[in-house]
């Protein structure tokens, strides 16, 4: 008999899309679905990107550098500049997407049967890398009653074994939208210092903190710098999710020629996307400004109503564009497909994620969904009022 | 202290790539040097890929299908009609390059520390592929002299283990340019069939057979038809090497939820690189016949002046654009190095791959140097005379 490998059979089904069918089923039924599940913005990528990989006279595709065509680069290196993050031409390598670039940096520094060090919830496409790499995830638990900031020291230490290699953390964080405080990143610094971690930054929402809060890097902590992997993207800051490009950076120096065998083994990333990447460094400032209001306007809509719900927990999320929230359910898959399948407002109905797959515990979540607002704040609020009167039906 | 992986620190550096230095010193000196160590085709990209990704009207660069957008799925489907190969819709799946394709087929079929078995010499890449999986490379010799067909059945079945998976091969060979006969087919089919093993078949290079032999694929065979992943790619067939495009495709139905999962833990490929690759299917059908012409053309000149060569041992290659040649120097990359650093024909050199590195067997092809044709017939013919000069200058 033909084997399939255990590592492929045992790897999670993606939680955000598992339930497609039903949304496609509701659908052909005729309504109207807000998809909540996936963090898929709205927003216009901007035309420095398209304009810049129109009419191209390259006459040969070619492969191009392994790390990265030197345009890509010099242009995330001046991004940083901006937030005060400074990289040099190699310390920073091109990735097929921020999902490479994850993956990269857990091979780097984990070998087979090695653990990491993660809050939970945590972004569900973890749990791939990790199965792939052969990695185990140890996790620590963060709260929606606390807003999913970071537990006491020793809560977040207990779960450390010889075997640990790295933390890695979204921040600002999906699923949860926390903003870490910069104390809250010293403490996870004191701990990489104490452990011998590295710390696997995963920064791709930047630009997406809200109420006017400082944003803090792991990069601006100069007594972390050789402990530090900054994993980025331009999908969610420019919303070109389509094109994959992704960065993982280092001040370790030790670790780049790792990082160069890792992306030479693929050759390298997409010529043309990278083209039109470098080519995002001309996006006007007030694209940002005007993203992050409206986002912060969304965000306000989808907590406003969440905080109106009976039972409902929620603390009000400061950055990304997802929410946590714990429901008045049992389990709250159950009700994400009950959603789909036997309830509507106006014959509109809504699809939403359910949290248990972004933990790693067995058991934690179970009555937690995942909302991403990336919809306009009109249709946030009709699919707000759905999720509303669907919780009343579904309790009845 | 901060602890590496030792899988990322063992990894393979590319013998393609890593002598890269000694050519940039050369050409400060003001040298020519002329790159037959790497398979970057010189031949256009097919203007359809790039009108179709210019004024692009699309708002949102929106992520795409994780198994791949329908347009480029259908224009696989449809090319391989042609080659009277048939998939259904959901049995292909596209990648971020043929590197992508190969990773994957490894990881739904190899467990940590299970075998795969392969011919060496073996593209280079694949040591990485296996690197990251955890898999173990059990390889069977095959033969300069033998132009690198197939042995008899008991020395390809000798290194089989209970834990080997799978035989994984290049079909036209890269790094020999070995195309195997229908009976080689058959014995690699009768092996997989008694040992219960996969067959990954990467089939890149289909396009570029010379001499009007007829090529036979893996998916020919009906009787292992459930055994066969194909590996492809339009990186050389359309010479969009820069296009991160590849796929893997089965009619294994078992396979295709685990492809799936695995394309979903990257979300998907680049999203123009795919629209361009679906248009690809428009290219005129001349385009193919100039540039398996050319590359005949450029086969004769190399092959010709290698076995004009006293001591090169070479069979004529019948596929892809590679030889590996055995020279009559005890250490190949010392050659090589001294064609770079120490000498010369009228000011111009040439770059060559050591063959070392694309065994897996310690001390084998040490000897032997892979050439890669594709330059023009008259840069091939100065790179030729520099070569033989060279191996009279270097046994000196």
């Amino acid at each position: 008999m033909l084997k399939f490998s255990e590592r492929a059979i045992n790897m999670q089904s993606s939680p955000i899309r598992k339930l497609a069918p039903l949304a496609a089923a509701a659908k052909k039924k005729g309504k109207k679905v807000y998809h909540l599940n996936i963090g898929q913005p709205d927003i216009h990528t901007p035309k420095e990107f398209f304009d810049a990989v129109s009419n191209l006279d390259m006459g040969v595709l070619s492969y191009v550098d392994s790390q990265g065509i030197p345009e890509a680069i010099n242009s995330f290196r001046k991004y940083y500049t901006n937030w005060d993050i400074h990289f040099e031409e190699d310390e920073v390598y091109v990735t097929n997407g921020g999902s490479e670039a994850l993956l990269f940096a857990i091979l780097a520094v984990c070998d087979y049967g090695d653990d990491i060090l993660m809050p939970e919830p945590f972004y569900t496409n973890y749990n791939s890398f990790t199965s792939i790499a052969g990695v185990n995830i140890v996790s620590f638990p963060t709260k929606a009653e606390a807003g999913f900031h970071l537990p006491v020291k020793d809560i977040i230490t207990k779960s450390i074994t010889k075997k640990t290699r790295a933390i890695l953390l979204s921040n600002p964080g999906n699923p949860t939208g926390v903003v870490y405080t910069k104390e809250e990143l010293y403490l996870v610094a004191e701990i990489a210092k104490e452990y011998d971690l590295f710390i696997i930054a995963d920064e791709v929402y930047r630009e997406f903190v809200y109420d006017g809060l400082k944003y803090t890097s792991f990069m601006h902590l100069p007594e972390i710098k050789d402990r530090v992997i900054l994993i980025d993207s331009i999908s969610k800051r420019y919303s070109a999710c389509g094109a994959r490009i992704g960065l993982m950076a280092t001040k370790n120096r030790e670790l780049l020629p790792l990082f160069l065998k890792l992306c030479q083994s693929r050759l390298c990333a997409s010529a043309l996307d990278q083209i039109g990447a470098a080519a995002l460094i001309n996006t006007p400032k007030e694209y940002f400004a005007e993203v992050l209001e409206e986002y912060q306007a969304r965000r306000d809509v989808v907590y406003n109503a969440l905080s109106n719900m009976k039972g409902v927990i929620c603390q009000k999320p400061t950055g990304a564009f997802y929410v946590v929230a714990k429901l008045p359910v049992e389990n709250a898959e159950d009700y994400v497909k009950f959603l789909l399948t036997d309830f509507d407002v106006d014959n509109e109905t809504v699809m939403l994620a359910p949290a248990e797959g972004f933990y790693s515990t067995e058991g934690l979540g179970k009555d937690e969904v995942r909302i991403s607002y990336c919809l306009n704040c009109e249709d946030l609020k009709k699919a707000m009022n759905v999720i509303e009167k669907g919780l009343e039906a579904f309790n009845k």
